[in-house]
Protein backbone atom coordinates (compact mmCIF):
# COMPACT_ATOMS: atom_id res chain seq x y z
CA UNK A 1 0.00 0.00 0.00
CA UNK A 2 1.34 3.38 -1.01
CA UNK A 3 0.15 7.20 -0.06
CA UNK A 4 0.79 9.94 -2.22
CA UNK A 5 -0.01 13.80 -1.96
CA UNK A 6 -1.50 15.97 -4.59
CA UNK A 7 -1.76 19.31 -4.22
CA UNK A 8 -3.59 22.28 -6.45
CA UNK A 9 -1.43 25.25 -6.39
CA UNK A 10 -2.59 28.38 -4.28
CA UNK A 11 -4.57 31.12 -5.67
CA UNK A 12 -3.03 32.78 -8.30
CA UNK A 13 -3.14 36.37 -9.40
CA UNK A 14 -5.07 35.54 -12.36
CA UNK A 15 -7.60 33.49 -10.47
CA UNK A 16 -7.85 37.01 -8.54
CA UNK A 17 -8.73 38.75 -11.56
CA UNK A 18 -10.70 35.67 -12.70
CA UNK A 19 -8.73 35.33 -16.30
CA UNK A 20 -8.26 32.18 -18.27
CA UNK A 21 -4.48 31.23 -17.51
CA UNK A 22 -4.01 27.60 -18.76
CA UNK A 23 -0.21 28.00 -19.43
CA UNK A 24 0.39 31.71 -19.03
CA UNK A 25 3.20 32.06 -15.91
CA UNK A 26 1.77 34.01 -13.77
CA UNK A 27 2.59 34.40 -9.96
CA UNK A 28 0.32 33.23 -7.00
CA UNK A 29 -1.49 36.11 -5.57
CA UNK A 30 -0.32 36.91 -1.33
CA UNK A 31 -3.27 34.84 -0.34
CA UNK A 32 -2.18 32.23 -2.55
CA UNK A 33 1.64 31.88 -1.09
CA UNK A 34 -0.67 31.87 2.36
CA UNK A 35 -2.63 29.19 1.04
CA UNK A 36 0.74 26.79 0.40
CA UNK A 37 2.38 27.77 3.66
CA UNK A 38 -0.57 26.73 5.26
CA UNK A 39 -1.17 23.46 3.72
CA UNK A 40 2.41 22.42 4.57
CA UNK A 41 1.81 23.55 8.11
CA UNK A 42 -1.12 20.66 8.05
CA UNK A 43 0.90 18.04 6.29
CA UNK A 44 3.61 18.53 9.11
CA UNK A 45 1.09 18.26 11.50
CA UNK A 46 -0.22 15.00 10.17
CA UNK A 47 2.98 13.76 10.16
CA UNK A 48 3.64 13.67 6.56
CA UNK A 49 6.91 13.86 4.98
CA UNK A 50 8.32 13.52 1.23
CA UNK A 51 11.89 11.96 -0.62
CA UNK A 52 10.97 13.10 -3.82
CA UNK A 53 8.30 15.95 -4.98
CA UNK A 54 7.16 17.08 -8.63
CA UNK A 55 5.95 19.80 -10.26
CA UNK A 56 5.07 21.91 -13.78
CA UNK A 57 7.02 24.29 -15.00
CA UNK A 58 4.77 26.51 -13.92
CA UNK A 59 5.71 29.33 -11.16
CA UNK A 60 2.37 28.56 -9.56
CA UNK A 61 2.99 25.41 -8.56
CA UNK A 62 6.43 25.63 -8.28
CA UNK A 63 5.95 28.44 -5.22
CA UNK A 64 3.03 25.91 -4.13
CA UNK A 65 5.54 23.42 -3.63
CA UNK A 66 8.48 25.57 -2.39
CA UNK A 67 6.13 27.22 0.38
CA UNK A 68 5.15 22.84 1.32
CA UNK A 69 8.68 21.90 1.26
CA UNK A 70 10.07 25.32 3.42
CA UNK A 71 7.84 25.26 6.04
CA UNK A 72 8.20 21.61 6.65
CA UNK A 73 11.85 22.06 6.32
CA UNK A 74 12.28 19.88 3.76
CA UNK A 75 13.80 21.81 0.44
CA UNK A 76 16.58 18.95 0.03
CA UNK A 77 13.82 17.09 -1.61
CA UNK A 78 14.91 16.68 -4.87
CA UNK A 79 11.89 18.55 -7.56
CA UNK A 80 11.41 17.41 -10.43
CA UNK A 81 9.76 20.35 -13.17
CA UNK A 82 7.86 18.65 -16.22
CA UNK A 83 5.47 20.50 -18.52
CA UNK A 84 3.47 17.81 -18.57
CA UNK A 85 2.07 17.93 -15.54
CA UNK A 86 1.26 22.19 -16.68
CA UNK A 87 -2.31 23.05 -16.66
CA UNK A 88 -4.57 22.58 -19.62
CA UNK A 89 -3.57 24.86 -22.24
CA UNK A 90 -6.51 27.21 -22.84
CA UNK A 91 -5.36 28.11 -26.59
CA UNK A 92 -6.73 31.71 -27.28
CA UNK A 93 -8.87 32.10 -24.27
CA UNK A 94 -5.29 32.33 -21.70
CA UNK A 95 -5.14 36.27 -20.60
CA UNK A 96 -9.06 36.84 -20.97
CA UNK A 97 -11.81 37.67 -18.76
CA UNK A 98 -13.50 34.78 -17.84
CA UNK A 99 -16.58 36.56 -17.04
CA UNK A 100 -16.21 38.75 -19.98
CA UNK A 101 -15.71 35.90 -22.39
CA UNK A 102 -19.03 34.50 -20.81
CA UNK A 103 -20.76 38.16 -21.44
CA UNK A 104 -19.87 37.50 -25.01
CA UNK A 105 -19.80 34.52 -26.47
CA UNK A 106 -22.38 33.19 -23.50
CA UNK A 107 -22.32 31.43 -20.57
CA UNK A 108 -23.45 27.81 -22.13
CA UNK A 109 -20.39 28.37 -24.49
CA UNK A 110 -17.70 28.89 -21.95
CA UNK A 111 -19.23 26.52 -19.73
CA UNK A 112 -18.45 23.76 -22.69
CA UNK A 113 -14.93 25.20 -23.17
CA UNK A 114 -14.59 24.63 -19.51
CA UNK A 115 -16.38 21.76 -18.83
CA UNK A 116 -16.66 19.32 -21.87
CA UNK A 117 -13.80 16.22 -21.93
CA UNK A 118 -13.04 16.49 -25.46
CA UNK A 119 -14.37 20.26 -26.85
CA UNK A 120 -11.45 22.86 -26.84
CA UNK A 121 -11.38 25.97 -27.45
CA UNK A 122 -10.25 28.53 -30.39
CA UNK A 123 -6.35 27.63 -31.17
CA UNK A 124 -3.61 29.73 -31.13
CA UNK A 125 -1.84 30.20 -34.15
CA UNK A 126 2.15 29.49 -33.97
CA UNK A 127 2.88 33.82 -34.34
CA UNK A 128 0.78 34.37 -31.50
CA UNK A 129 2.97 35.83 -28.41
CA UNK A 130 1.78 33.13 -26.45
CA UNK A 131 2.56 30.24 -28.32
CA UNK A 132 4.42 27.88 -25.84
CA UNK A 133 7.33 27.15 -28.68
CA UNK A 134 8.68 30.33 -28.25
CA UNK A 135 10.04 29.92 -24.93
CA UNK A 136 13.18 28.74 -23.99
CA UNK A 137 11.26 26.29 -21.23
CA UNK A 138 10.04 24.55 -23.72
CA UNK A 139 12.84 24.21 -26.24
CA UNK A 140 13.38 20.16 -25.32
CA UNK A 141 9.35 19.79 -26.65
CA UNK A 142 8.71 18.30 -30.46
CA UNK A 143 6.74 20.35 -32.46
CA UNK A 144 3.89 18.08 -32.44
CA UNK A 145 4.29 17.68 -28.10
CA UNK A 146 3.87 21.72 -28.36
CA UNK A 147 -0.05 22.87 -27.37
CA UNK A 148 -1.94 25.05 -29.63
CA UNK A 149 -5.17 24.72 -27.46
CA UNK A 150 -6.39 21.72 -25.59
CA UNK A 151 -8.93 19.85 -23.77
CA UNK A 152 -9.01 17.79 -21.39
CA UNK A 153 -8.77 14.82 -23.30
CA UNK A 154 -5.08 16.00 -24.32
CA UNK A 155 -4.70 16.79 -20.73
CA UNK A 156 -5.41 13.11 -19.44
CA UNK A 157 -3.17 12.13 -22.71
CA UNK A 158 0.02 13.84 -21.71
CA UNK A 159 -0.51 13.43 -17.61
CA UNK A 160 -1.34 9.95 -17.65
CA UNK A 161 1.89 8.64 -19.16
CA UNK A 162 3.93 11.15 -17.46
CA UNK A 163 2.64 9.33 -14.23
CA UNK A 164 3.01 5.66 -15.81
CA UNK A 165 6.31 6.03 -16.93
CA UNK A 166 7.99 8.40 -14.68
CA UNK A 167 6.27 8.68 -11.32
CA UNK A 168 4.84 5.36 -10.70
CA UNK A 169 8.73 3.83 -10.52
CA UNK A 170 9.32 6.01 -7.98
CA UNK A 171 6.27 5.21 -5.56
CA UNK A 172 6.93 1.48 -6.54
CA UNK A 173 10.63 2.23 -5.27
CA UNK A 174 8.87 3.41 -1.97
CA UNK A 175 9.49 7.06 -2.47
CA UNK A 176 7.31 9.63 -0.32
CA UNK A 177 5.94 11.32 -3.04
CA UNK A 178 4.20 15.03 -3.48
CA UNK A 179 2.90 16.18 -6.73
CA UNK A 180 1.98 20.16 -6.87
CA UNK A 181 0.16 20.96 -9.89
CA UNK A 182 -2.94 22.13 -11.93
CA UNK A 183 -6.89 22.03 -11.95
CA UNK A 184 -7.27 20.14 -14.71
CA UNK A 185 -3.51 18.20 -14.56
CA UNK A 186 -4.96 16.72 -11.15
CA UNK A 187 -8.64 16.37 -12.32
CA UNK A 188 -6.53 14.29 -15.47
CA UNK A 189 -4.71 12.46 -12.90
CA UNK A 190 -7.66 11.41 -10.71
CA UNK A 191 -9.53 10.64 -13.29
CA UNK A 192 -7.00 7.95 -13.76
CA UNK A 193 -6.74 7.08 -10.20
CA UNK A 194 -10.10 6.97 -9.40
CA UNK A 195 -11.70 5.52 -13.11
CA UNK A 196 -13.87 8.25 -13.27
CA UNK A 197 -16.00 8.79 -16.54
CA UNK A 198 -15.51 11.28 -19.32
CA UNK A 199 -18.60 12.77 -18.13
CA UNK A 200 -18.18 12.87 -14.50
CA UNK A 201 -14.55 13.95 -14.36
CA UNK A 202 -15.62 17.27 -15.65
CA UNK A 203 -17.72 18.30 -12.49
CA UNK A 204 -14.62 17.16 -10.25
CA UNK A 205 -13.45 20.54 -8.46
CA UNK A 206 -10.02 20.36 -6.74
CA UNK A 207 -9.60 23.16 -4.28
CA UNK A 208 -6.76 25.18 -4.32
CA UNK A 209 -4.07 24.18 -1.97
CA UNK A 210 -5.45 22.01 0.19
CA UNK A 211 -3.62 18.51 0.27
CA UNK A 212 -5.25 15.50 -1.16
CA UNK A 213 -4.01 11.91 0.20
CA UNK A 214 -4.56 9.33 -2.44
CA UNK A 215 -3.82 5.57 -0.88
CA UNK A 216 -2.97 3.26 -4.02
CA UNK A 217 -2.42 -0.57 -4.22
CA UNK A 218 -0.39 -2.74 -5.22
CA UNK A 219 -1.25 -1.64 -8.79
CA UNK A 220 -1.51 1.60 -7.95
CA UNK A 221 -4.99 1.88 -8.46
CA UNK A 222 -6.99 4.20 -6.01
CA UNK A 223 -8.04 2.67 -2.58
CA UNK A 224 -9.36 5.78 -0.90
CA UNK A 225 -8.76 9.34 -0.88
CA UNK A 226 -9.44 12.17 1.59
CA UNK A 227 -8.25 15.80 1.99
CA UNK A 228 -6.54 16.97 4.73
CA UNK A 229 -7.84 20.15 7.25
CA UNK A 230 -11.22 20.90 8.36
CA UNK A 231 -13.95 18.88 6.24
CA UNK A 232 -15.84 22.35 5.84
CA UNK A 233 -13.33 24.55 5.13
CA UNK A 234 -12.42 22.64 1.97
CA UNK A 235 -15.79 22.18 0.74
CA UNK A 236 -16.44 26.28 0.97
CA UNK A 237 -12.74 25.71 -0.88
CA UNK A 238 -14.48 23.42 -3.98
CA UNK A 239 -17.76 25.41 -3.90
CA UNK A 240 -15.57 28.21 -4.62
CA UNK A 241 -13.96 27.18 -7.25
CA UNK A 242 -17.22 25.53 -9.33
CA UNK A 243 -18.90 29.31 -8.85
CA UNK A 244 -15.83 31.00 -11.44
CA UNK A 245 -16.94 32.17 -15.22
CA UNK A 246 -20.58 32.68 -14.20
CA UNK A 247 -21.33 36.11 -14.99
CA UNK A 248 -21.30 38.27 -12.46
CA UNK A 249 -24.27 39.85 -11.00
CA UNK B 1 34.45 27.97 -25.23
CA UNK B 2 31.68 27.36 -22.31
CA UNK B 3 30.56 30.13 -19.73
CA UNK B 4 29.38 28.91 -16.28
CA UNK B 5 28.34 31.05 -13.31
CA UNK B 6 29.47 29.88 -9.37
CA UNK B 7 28.39 31.65 -6.51
CA UNK B 8 28.49 31.27 -2.89
CA UNK B 9 25.43 31.45 -0.36
CA UNK B 10 24.63 34.47 1.16
CA UNK B 11 25.64 34.97 4.50
CA UNK B 12 23.59 32.49 6.49
CA UNK B 13 22.17 32.79 10.20
CA UNK B 14 25.73 31.20 11.46
CA UNK B 15 27.69 33.73 9.01
CA UNK B 16 26.15 36.19 11.31
CA UNK B 17 27.05 34.33 14.48
CA UNK B 18 30.58 33.62 13.45
CA UNK B 19 29.81 30.03 13.81
CA UNK B 20 31.52 26.66 12.24
CA UNK B 21 28.61 25.89 10.01
CA UNK B 22 29.43 22.65 7.47
CA UNK B 23 27.26 20.56 6.97
CA UNK B 24 24.54 22.28 9.78
CA UNK B 25 21.49 22.77 7.33
CA UNK B 26 20.99 26.73 8.88
CA UNK B 27 19.06 29.51 6.72
CA UNK B 28 20.47 32.46 5.22
CA UNK B 29 20.21 35.56 7.51
CA UNK B 30 17.83 38.70 6.03
CA UNK B 31 21.36 40.00 4.87
CA UNK B 32 21.61 37.00 2.98
CA UNK B 33 18.63 37.13 1.20
CA UNK B 34 19.08 40.56 -0.05
CA UNK B 35 22.71 39.80 -1.27
CA UNK B 36 21.43 36.67 -3.46
CA UNK B 37 18.37 38.98 -4.66
CA UNK B 38 21.14 41.75 -5.55
CA UNK B 39 23.18 38.90 -8.04
CA UNK B 40 19.98 37.59 -9.60
CA UNK B 41 19.44 41.21 -10.48
CA UNK B 42 22.91 41.25 -11.54
CA UNK B 43 22.93 38.41 -13.09
CA UNK B 44 19.75 39.39 -15.43
CA UNK B 45 21.09 43.00 -16.11
CA UNK B 46 24.01 41.18 -17.77
CA UNK B 47 22.24 39.32 -19.78
CA UNK B 48 22.66 35.96 -18.05
CA UNK B 49 20.15 33.01 -18.52
CA UNK B 50 20.33 29.67 -17.36
CA UNK B 51 18.76 26.24 -18.39
CA UNK B 52 20.15 23.99 -15.58
CA UNK B 53 21.36 24.91 -11.86
CA UNK B 54 22.92 22.65 -9.15
CA UNK B 55 22.96 23.22 -5.67
CA UNK B 56 24.16 21.17 -2.51
CA UNK B 57 21.33 19.69 -0.29
CA UNK B 58 21.74 22.90 2.62
CA UNK B 59 19.05 25.29 2.59
CA UNK B 60 21.43 28.47 2.53
CA UNK B 61 22.68 27.71 -0.86
CA UNK B 62 18.97 26.20 -2.15
CA UNK B 63 17.50 29.69 -0.76
CA UNK B 64 20.24 31.36 -2.49
CA UNK B 65 19.50 29.64 -5.77
CA UNK B 66 15.66 30.37 -5.87
CA UNK B 67 16.42 34.10 -4.88
CA UNK B 68 18.42 34.14 -7.98
CA UNK B 69 16.21 32.33 -10.47
CA UNK B 70 13.24 33.80 -8.85
CA UNK B 71 14.30 37.39 -9.61
CA UNK B 72 15.58 36.32 -13.01
CA UNK B 73 11.89 34.87 -13.79
CA UNK B 74 13.82 31.73 -14.20
CA UNK B 75 12.03 29.43 -11.66
CA UNK B 76 11.14 26.63 -14.54
CA UNK B 77 15.20 25.75 -14.53
CA UNK B 78 15.74 22.01 -13.48
CA UNK B 79 17.64 22.44 -10.62
CA UNK B 80 19.82 19.60 -9.15
CA UNK B 81 20.54 19.59 -5.36
CA UNK B 82 23.55 16.97 -4.57
CA UNK B 83 25.24 16.97 -1.04
CA UNK B 84 28.62 16.78 -3.40
CA UNK B 85 28.25 20.23 -3.44
CA UNK B 86 27.85 20.81 0.53
CA UNK B 87 30.36 22.68 2.10
CA UNK B 88 33.55 21.21 3.89
CA UNK B 89 32.17 18.48 6.70
CA UNK B 90 33.61 20.40 10.02
CA UNK B 91 33.39 17.52 12.53
CA UNK B 92 33.30 18.36 16.01
CA UNK B 93 33.86 22.34 15.90
CA UNK B 94 29.81 22.89 13.94
CA UNK B 95 28.21 24.41 15.91
CA UNK B 96 30.92 26.31 17.96
CA UNK B 97 31.53 29.79 17.52
CA UNK B 98 34.89 30.77 15.69
CA UNK B 99 36.61 32.97 18.02
CA UNK B 100 35.61 31.60 20.97
CA UNK B 101 36.91 28.18 19.56
CA UNK B 102 39.94 30.61 18.76
CA UNK B 103 40.63 31.74 22.25
CA UNK B 104 39.95 27.73 23.51
CA UNK B 105 42.47 26.45 21.03
CA UNK B 106 44.63 29.07 19.57
CA UNK B 107 43.91 31.40 16.77
CA UNK B 108 47.34 29.38 15.05
CA UNK B 109 45.08 26.48 15.59
CA UNK B 110 42.00 27.33 14.38
CA UNK B 111 43.87 28.96 11.21
CA UNK B 112 45.63 25.51 10.79
CA UNK B 113 41.71 24.13 10.74
CA UNK B 114 40.68 26.54 8.23
CA UNK B 115 43.40 27.22 6.55
CA UNK B 116 45.26 23.61 5.80
CA UNK B 117 44.63 22.01 2.93
CA UNK B 118 44.97 18.39 4.84
CA UNK B 119 44.65 18.58 8.20
CA UNK B 120 40.91 18.17 9.39
CA UNK B 121 39.59 18.98 12.85
CA UNK B 122 38.18 16.50 15.34
CA UNK B 123 36.00 14.29 14.07
CA UNK B 124 31.74 13.53 15.10
CA UNK B 125 31.66 9.68 16.21
CA UNK B 126 28.36 8.56 14.89
CA UNK B 127 26.07 8.88 17.95
CA UNK B 128 27.01 12.75 18.35
CA UNK B 129 23.30 13.66 16.90
CA UNK B 130 25.42 15.83 14.23
CA UNK B 131 26.39 12.77 12.82
CA UNK B 132 24.87 13.34 8.91
CA UNK B 133 23.70 9.44 8.88
CA UNK B 134 20.76 10.17 11.47
CA UNK B 135 19.02 12.50 8.43
CA UNK B 136 16.82 11.59 5.99
CA UNK B 137 18.81 13.36 3.43
CA UNK B 138 21.43 11.67 3.38
CA UNK B 139 20.28 8.15 3.35
CA UNK B 140 21.08 7.44 0.05
CA UNK B 141 24.83 7.66 1.02
CA UNK B 142 26.99 4.62 1.58
CA UNK B 143 28.58 4.27 4.75
CA UNK B 144 31.87 4.68 3.55
CA UNK B 145 30.72 8.72 1.92
CA UNK B 146 28.93 9.59 5.00
CA UNK B 147 31.91 12.25 6.51
CA UNK B 148 32.52 12.39 10.22
CA UNK B 149 35.04 15.18 9.28
CA UNK B 150 36.72 16.55 6.60
CA UNK B 151 39.93 18.67 5.26
CA UNK B 152 39.28 20.48 2.31
CA UNK B 153 41.76 17.60 0.67
CA UNK B 154 38.51 15.91 1.27
CA UNK B 155 35.75 18.25 -0.09
CA UNK B 156 38.09 17.97 -3.29
CA UNK B 157 38.09 14.28 -3.57
CA UNK B 158 34.15 14.25 -3.48
CA UNK B 159 33.89 17.91 -5.38
CA UNK B 160 35.93 17.58 -8.64
CA UNK B 161 34.28 13.94 -9.73
CA UNK B 162 30.76 14.43 -9.43
CA UNK B 163 32.06 18.18 -11.46
CA UNK B 164 33.64 15.60 -13.88
CA UNK B 165 30.91 13.43 -14.15
CA UNK B 166 27.42 14.92 -13.72
CA UNK B 167 28.37 18.69 -14.65
CA UNK B 168 31.00 18.14 -17.63
CA UNK B 169 28.79 16.22 -20.07
CA UNK B 170 25.93 19.17 -19.29
CA UNK B 171 28.18 22.12 -19.98
CA UNK B 172 29.73 19.74 -23.54
CA UNK B 173 25.86 19.81 -24.47
CA UNK B 174 25.52 23.50 -24.21
CA UNK B 175 23.72 23.64 -20.99
CA UNK B 176 23.77 27.46 -19.57
CA UNK B 177 25.06 26.39 -16.21
CA UNK B 178 24.78 28.16 -12.49
CA UNK B 179 26.26 26.37 -9.62
CA UNK B 180 24.91 27.66 -6.31
CA UNK B 181 27.53 26.05 -3.38
CA UNK B 182 29.44 27.08 -0.16
CA UNK B 183 32.97 28.80 0.46
CA UNK B 184 34.59 25.47 0.48
CA UNK B 185 33.07 22.92 -2.32
CA UNK B 186 33.44 26.64 -4.67
CA UNK B 187 36.96 26.92 -3.75
CA UNK B 188 37.61 22.24 -4.18
CA UNK B 189 35.77 23.32 -7.87
CA UNK B 190 38.05 26.34 -8.63
CA UNK B 191 41.62 24.81 -7.19
CA UNK B 192 40.73 22.00 -10.11
CA UNK B 193 39.71 24.46 -12.71
CA UNK B 194 42.99 27.06 -12.46
CA UNK B 195 45.12 24.32 -11.23
CA UNK B 196 45.89 25.91 -8.22
CA UNK B 197 48.58 24.43 -5.78
CA UNK B 198 47.08 22.88 -2.44
CA UNK B 199 49.46 25.50 -0.32
CA UNK B 200 47.28 28.78 -2.43
CA UNK B 201 44.19 27.29 -2.51
CA UNK B 202 43.87 27.86 1.24
CA UNK B 203 44.45 31.63 0.46
CA UNK B 204 41.38 32.36 -1.99
CA UNK B 205 39.00 33.93 -0.55
CA UNK B 206 35.71 33.35 -2.50
CA UNK B 207 33.07 36.46 -1.29
CA UNK B 208 29.29 36.09 -0.53
CA UNK B 209 26.76 35.81 -3.19
CA UNK B 210 28.90 37.35 -5.87
CA UNK B 211 28.42 35.75 -9.40
CA UNK B 212 31.96 34.56 -10.41
CA UNK B 213 32.04 33.93 -14.35
CA UNK B 214 34.47 30.78 -15.54
CA UNK B 215 35.48 31.05 -19.37
CA UNK B 216 36.47 27.50 -20.13
CA UNK B 217 38.17 26.39 -23.07
CA UNK B 218 37.05 23.13 -24.97
CA UNK B 219 39.25 20.67 -22.68
CA UNK B 220 37.28 22.33 -19.80
CA UNK B 221 39.65 24.01 -18.32
CA UNK B 222 39.44 27.51 -17.06
CA UNK B 223 40.70 30.39 -19.59
CA UNK B 224 39.60 33.72 -17.75
CA UNK B 225 37.48 34.44 -14.56
CA UNK B 226 35.68 37.13 -13.24
CA UNK B 227 33.31 38.69 -10.62
CA UNK B 228 29.92 40.77 -11.92
CA UNK B 229 29.14 43.83 -10.22
CA UNK B 230 30.82 46.71 -8.66
CA UNK B 231 34.83 45.88 -8.40
CA UNK B 232 35.06 48.15 -5.39
CA UNK B 233 31.83 45.64 -3.79
CA UNK B 234 33.91 42.57 -4.62
CA UNK B 235 36.95 43.30 -2.98
CA UNK B 236 35.48 44.69 0.71
CA UNK B 237 33.44 41.09 0.61
CA UNK B 238 36.40 39.08 0.02
CA UNK B 239 38.30 40.98 2.85
CA UNK B 240 35.11 40.59 5.52
CA UNK B 241 35.68 36.84 4.53
CA UNK B 242 39.40 36.53 5.30
CA UNK B 243 38.84 38.69 8.21
CA UNK B 244 36.66 35.94 10.11
CA UNK B 245 37.62 33.06 12.95
CA UNK B 246 40.24 36.25 14.73
CA UNK B 247 39.88 36.48 18.34
CA UNK B 248 37.83 39.64 18.58
CA UNK B 249 39.91 42.84 19.83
Amino acid sequence: MYKIILIRHGESVWNKENKFTGWSDVDLSEKGNEEALKAGKQLKKDGFAFDLAYTSVLKRAIKTLWNVLNIMDLLWVPVIKDWRLNERHYGALQGLNKAETAAKYGEEQVKIWRRSYDIAPMALDENDERYPGKEARYSGLLKDEIPLVECLKDTVARVVPYWKKEIVPQIRASKKIIIAAHGNSLRALVKYLDNISDSDIVNLNIPTAVPLVYELDENLKAVKDYYLGDPEAVKKAMESVANQGKVPN
